[in-house]
């Protein structure tokens, strides 16, 4: 080993360096490092590999696409709207069958409203006058329907009256009806239709289940028991969030439907298949009436026969369903399965350091361990001493 | 170290420990590590450092927003409609120009709808009655348009007719056109805007060349060959999805417009650039006719002369664009790249142990290199003998 | 260790194996040593542990629900509509109140358009002609607004006159008004209600102070003083984002309200509260100015007494506001614990490798320590001489 030559460094490269250790015969920590062994092993092959299936290269970046088809109809007869019936064009909203929609079930109308002047409602606080010098013309009344002209309108001899406005007249002066008008709308239906890929993978499922048989759609429900059709009853969707329907359907809530793939690629196709979850998403157990429930202004524009328009204004509750998909897809993979071996492997030697600390401080004998273990060399001593035994040693060797 | 003083623990403290290996001259195991060395190595820059680019800090919570702008008009002459020229307003919905548009391609048509009584559709099986008692008052048709009204409606001397319903009457009727109504809808072009930001890098980026050339945009269309251009024909975007123009304008479809973008902030700002992706979102591969293809219906409100509403209610078949952004930076960072090295460095341990296996257990001289491995120290026997008895006994080992 | 058998095994099985060490006393490795100790240390508890939180179990799929609700009415006087109040359901697109809604802060109305046809837009270079030759019969004007009916109108004695069409006439012909017609938009107002739910920890959190005092969301207006007030005006958000309301108002844009919730479930919920970040999302940096600002076209459809149909085109500039929502929660959990300690340990490994390479390759004796380190072994010697040389000079070592 005096010499470093070429030949030296070749034959070196191909020499096998390991590690030596001592066998410390302590039964004690010879337990608790094979206890820790079992541990991790038990983790690497339990928790890593049979439930996080981490021998599998894994994709999140689903592609998916939802179509929406809300069915029923509904017919409802009130005072201000006489006879009506409803079908999906006049209670879905926006129509397009998107992943968010929104289904009527009360409304607040206010018809044949027109460009002109009239009183503020009463329940705007900012609109309350007693005389006209409190109507500033042209200024829009905070939190109201429109601009004040200046004039206070006051009914009889009150004192007490309102500004007159330009606004849309006349203003939204009803309160929510507190049946709801579309309640039959519970036992509207709802079909998810739900095509997703996976790219990694080249991978593409729906939803719908494979059948020939065509009249399965048309008379199937889902239900915990027959998760295979997608379509949804409102009311039973609006019941597995624990919420009672009356009470969203009088003033409104989000709702959110869950749809969730977790793909085994390595199992058949058929194993992939998706799970609903069904959630409220807007807080109802807040007690601040501000913040719960869900309505929403929106307007139909006409013209009347000399060309002035008027609209009819709905301020319309009900249930916003919001649908999200997500999902991952796993395939078996030669790469993730090495690194995690390795790291379970990386992680004996946490194993080996905690054994370390034990064997060399905390037991009886730890002294003599660590002599063992350490070997102490001083460099300094090596030209003073007689012979370094050891190089003498490799002398020798070398002069064999 | 027989004593543990102060001094001598602050002595201790900046020796350096290092593990004594044992030099194993057997050139198989050697050979055997020096190439799990070089696979982990060329794993580790390869695939870590070219690949993955795991030296890099990365962002994948992109801000995106996206502007869609349809544009073509075309023109029909249809018996229903008459002649007619459709132009974005008519056919794009929503109107907004958001990441999802629809552009109508098909459309069956029922003008004048009122609330009043009519007959059921034919089609509609719940519908079907022998006499007024098969149509039991103010039940809806399950399936259908309207609610019954207690008479069965039957021509002539016919047995079998339909119940009568209040609906919007009168019902749809008509089917599906076999020729698309709008096929001049794959000549239409959309323009699609995408702005990105990265936070964590904060860099922002748009998917329009950044050009001084004004007309460029005005007359240039995206094809492969000319991928700075965010202008795409339908009828293009219809076939890089291997599907036929004609048949998905006919009963619709889903598809998927998705941008990519992979920067490397460490290189150039023009070589972050986007990709396209084209791909059909609803399963058209489905035999099942109830699955496959996108329609909706919506209505147009109208009033009367005399105030009373009636409807014209479209069934609209037609094209659904979901444009997808999604996308990740990756700019030097030494955390990183310091976490990947030294799980290579881990990584070379498993190549360790691997080879330790070989050689104390598989090969011949297995016995040998075990005894040379492993010490073994036997603390009973310390203060006895002067000679370390272990070493005596594998001495002895050897005489015999 | 001759012999093998099942109680030797069962003996060996327990004994703990422990690495040598040779302890190298140089000061400067030591210390060098001591120091990357240090560093990875201070790295795993500074970094991993409170920079990152790696004990931690996070959740980052997280459920979120966004209503937002404009209010704001404004008054305009323009020769084209006359006087007019615009509210809620006039300027917000769509009206529903999704993540995405758009507010008219500026508009350019073709009023009164019917199927007809009229001369092209002499703005649309296609549509240029001098003789009726040059306007093809039934061919679409290429980013024009109809189809060629084969006149080619000119006006008076004029050479030069621009295509007829068929089309909804009058076309479009006014440009955009350098005054935004609805600046007053800037003293609007929206409430954005945003709830979330973590659903691996099950934990629910809605912005909106959990107040019993009603007037508060009445009255207050979210400012960086005031965070707990989710009520926006919409002139501070464009503010915030570095922009110019005029500027946009006038052209249009799109701005992102990013919510982003990062929650630490170890700590009390309240602690738990979003942040609001505002940023510009078109790239109003560009000076192309075909790929600047927002606006889109949409119609209002009406019929006249003898059931003709026709529209109003409106092209609506104005400020798309995009709300988005990311966050991630965190709670402590034994599992990445554990992990990240062992990778920390691991990482250690990584400061003795760099540590060993300088003590054997890079010092001035580094001989001596790599002589010291590595032991070298033999087979081939192992069958000739009686005694292993090693050996007996370790015995020799004691004895001395």
């Amino acid at each position: 080993m005096g010499q470093a030559g070429c030949k030296g460094l070749y034959q070196s490269l191909f020499d096998y360096k390991t590690e030596k250790y001592v066998i410390a015969k302590n039964k004690k920590v010879g337990l608790l490092y094979r206890l820790l062994q079992v541990s991790i092993l038990t983790y690497l092959v339990v928790w890593v590999f049979l439930v996080k299936k981490c021998y599998q290269d894994t994709d999140t970046s689903l592609q998916s696409s939802i179509i929406t088809k809300v069915k029923g109809v509904t017919f409802t007869n009130t005072s201000e709207l006489g006879e009506r019936l409803w079908d999906v064009a006049d209670y879905v909203i926006p129509p397009q069958g998107e992943n968010v929609f929104f289904v009527i079930t009360n409304l607040v109308v206010t018809p044949n409203q027109r460009q002109e002047t009239c009183a503020e409602s009463a329940s705007v606080p900012d609109a309350l006058c007693y005389e006209d010098s409190d109507c500033p013309p042209g200024e829009p009344v905070a939190a109201g329907n429109g601009v004040r002209t200046g004039r206070c309108l006051r009914e009889g001899s009150a004192q007490k009256g309102t500004c007159e406005i330009f606004a849309w007249c006349p203003v939204e002066t009803r309160s929510r009806p507190t049946k709801p008008l579309l309640g039959e709308a519970k036992d509207f239906t709802v079909y998810i239709k739900n095509f997703i890929r996976f790219p990694k993978f080249n991978f593409s499922k729906t939803n719908v289940l494979d059948t020939t048989d065509r009249t399965f759609l048309k008379s199937c429900k889902f239900s915990p028991e027959n998760p295979y059709c997608p379509i949804f009853r409102l009311g039973s969707v609006v019941s597995w969030t624990g919420s009672n329907f009356q009470e969203i359907a009088v003033q409104g809530g989000v709702i959110g439907i869950q749809i969730e793939w977790d793909c085994d690629l390595d199992k058949a196709p058929s194993e992939c298949y998706p799970r609903y979850y069904f959630n409220r998403l807007d807080n109802r157990f807040s007690g601040n009436s501000i913040s719960s429930g869900y309505n929403f202004r929106f307007a139909k524009y006409y013209r009347d026969a000399a060309g002035v328009e008027f609209r009819t204004l709905f301020k319309a509750y009900g249930i916003r369903f919001d649908v999200m998909v997500n999902g991952k897809a796993g395939k078996f993979n030669i790469i993730p399965t090495i690194i995690n071996v390795g790291s379970g492997v990386a992680l004996m030697g946490v194993g080996s350091f905690f054994c370390d600390l034990v064997l060399i401080y905390f037991i009886k004998k730890s002294h003599f361990y660590r002599d063992k273990k350490y070997e102490e060399v001083r460099s300094g001593h090596q030209g003073n001493g007689k012979v370094n035994v050891e190089q003498l040693q490799s002398l020798q060797t070398m002069e064999a």
